[in-house]
């Protein structure tokens, strides 16, 4: 299959190297990255300024594309400019940390997948469950499998995937679960301090996470041990709410 | 009412001013805005790097807080950092730009409302479908009513509205309509240039739109000179799929 593999580490990051050699054996992959990490840039896009788009060959592994971008960048330029005929599948990760509960919609990760959707091909965004470099082998071996699913069962339009696998060895994963969304999120404060002028300034501290009340949530299964899958989509509507609003007194 | 007021196009931007200055009267408001322009920016937030936060008196209208971060960046460090207590609401804007279809997912503007509602704090986008310096007064006149009716009908936990107004005369405004996210999207093409050392780089060009085919969705309600008024959230989950998925033979 022709892939596209993108992340939001960055192209010298070790996950996506893991991942493109995993792939490239039965896969035509080309992948064009962001040339520096991206962490958190949720589904920014750069329009007031140009991007460059420098090659990269990564010894004894891959050639790609970095861009100075955000990875929704790397996916809008690679299919409407670079890849001519365009992916059939989006690859983003590996990304380092989970991306599940509430901190998805800061993910640049899961960005590239949405961004995939918006331009029509479906997408995969894989992430490990830990924010230290980790063992891949227990995502090497399911995205290949899951490609060769997604192949077989067919390739719904816009579909993206939001992929997130516990940080065990490959033998000790449990089981697959089909999840949604959940409410897990940082517990969130600033550190104050003063720089060497005295002016103050404030650092992002997130420790610790809430706890999931919610069994069928993503990240419950990843607590048990389970790779969570949980089906994404870019319309941000509040469905429920539209009867209710529609009873206002404007 | 205790307000947060913020933006994506800077602090020093007249949509801001002109909000302000139709709610100090009634309203307890902050300033809290990005120090330049963040257009586009999506849900980004800045936890690689510190944050500064420096007050700003803009003469003649209003005293805030500059911070050199993105919109989401503002709300999360107004709301945990400096307003105590909290605001009951956060308004974003006023954009230049409509906030509509496919294009929200890139919005700064409404990703400052989608962190308010994370923080637990309802609040509205609002946008004027003018990528020009235009007329607020529409704006103007239908915020403080729309704050006066959120405090009459209770404010859900978590609301967050995704207010579009047309670019026409208070006057000749249409009507208010409850709508949903829609599919207009950017008809979008890389320029592709040579700069003076020879190598190539690449601007992004998005001049025309998508027809939009849903006469209820949010754009649609601004070709009828309409309000639009989109309740919006943050789970991304396509909770059509998660069926469809627990089904595949993995």
């Amino acid at each position: 299959m022709r892939i596209l593999l993108t992340n939001d580490d960055g192209i010298y990051a070790k996950g996506i190297e893991a991942l493109y050699l995993s792939l490239v054996d039965d896969h035509d992959v080309l992948v064009v990255a962001p040339e520096t990490e991206q962490s958190a840039v949720g589904h920014a896009i750069t329009w007031l300024d140009p991007l460059h788009v420098d090659t990269v060959h990564r010894n004894g592994s891959f050639f790609g594309y970095a861009v100075n971008g955000t990875p929704a960048d790397c996916v809008k330029i690679a299919i409407t400019e670079l890849m001519n005929p365009p992916p059939r599948l989006v690859i983003s990760g590996i990304n380092l940390g989970a991306n599940v509960g509430v901190n998805v919609i800061y993910s640049g990760t899961v960005s590239a997948a949405t961004e995939a959707a918006v331009l029509g091909v479906p997408s995969v965004a894989v992430s490990i469950d830990s924010f230290k470099p980790a063992d891949f082998r227990a995502v090497t071996e399911f995205i290949p499998r899951l490609i060769k699913i997604i192949d077989n069962e067919g390739l719904p339009e816009g579909l993206s995937l939001n992929v997130n696998v516990p940080n065990v060895p490959a033998e000790e994963i449990q089981g697959i679960r089909i999840t949604h969304q959940g409410k897990k999120k940082h517990v969130e404060r600033y550190d104050r301090r003063l720089d060497p002028r005295g002016r103050a300034y404030y650092w992002l501290c997130n420790s610790t996470f809430t706890k999931e009340p919610d069994p069928s949530a993503d990240s419950s299964a990843l607590e048990a041990r389970c790779i969570s899958i949980t089906p994404i989509q870019y319309d941000l509507t509040r469905y429920d709410m539209l009867e209710a609003l529609r009873k206002w007194r404007f």
